[in-house]
């Protein structure tokens, strides 16, 4: 993987979407404001936000899951209900601009929809 | 690090204390029924319950956090306050059976505290 910017590199307006991969990746960014803040405008703007597995986490320390509804990994489920959100045990969940699924194996599922919401 | 017993091997009342560490074991971990249930025993019992950096995940899963006085890891903060936990960023927080902190850093005072418990 080559990352071509850092995060004080980038402007989040910038850019027309957001994917956030799993992993372990995200609890470490999650605990920085600067990748919180990168999130959030995606979120305020309503710009295409595509998260699978632990990605979903990024969105709970934004504040703003109320009212929004999402998957993810089933360790992180709990934290995203918490937050506020409306979860589902689906492949794929696909709530206006934010695209949210669980697994690698849901791959397909959130490919399509993701480049359905790229696409429209 | 050597497993002495499997998780189908043990019965939590067999045990006087439980210490969860850090790292992403955690996350493993709380999405298998078998060791929340492990983790709500102390909880149930008030017997002590030592948890560390990302140790604390676990217990979101209890679903009894409520009315609880916490820390842990800076990313899983706002998981423990939305589970209902009073969360503080401090060395070592004690609640009656319940010794949290917060990274390797705090673990003189982590020691000390859960020592305290232990003997008390």
């Amino acid at each position: 993987m080559t990352i071509d910017k850092g995060i004080d590199d980038v402007q989040a307006s910038d850019f027309d979407a957001l994917f956030i991969p799993g992993g372990f990746s995200p609890d470490q960014l999650r605990a920085d404001d600067r990748f919180v803040n990168f999130v959030d405008y995606f979120i305020e703007n309503d710009k295409p936000l595509l998260a699978i597995c632990h990605g979903p986490q990024l969105l709970i320390q934004t504040n703003k899951l109320k009212g929004r509804t999402v998957t993810g990994f089933t360790s992180i489920r709990p934290d995203l209900k918490n937050a506020g959100a409306t979860v589902k045990d689906e492949e794929v969940v696909v709530d206006r601009n934010i695209v949210t699924s669980r697994t690698p194996d849901d791959l397909p599922a959130f490919d399509r929809e993701s480049l359905k919401l790229l696409q429209s």
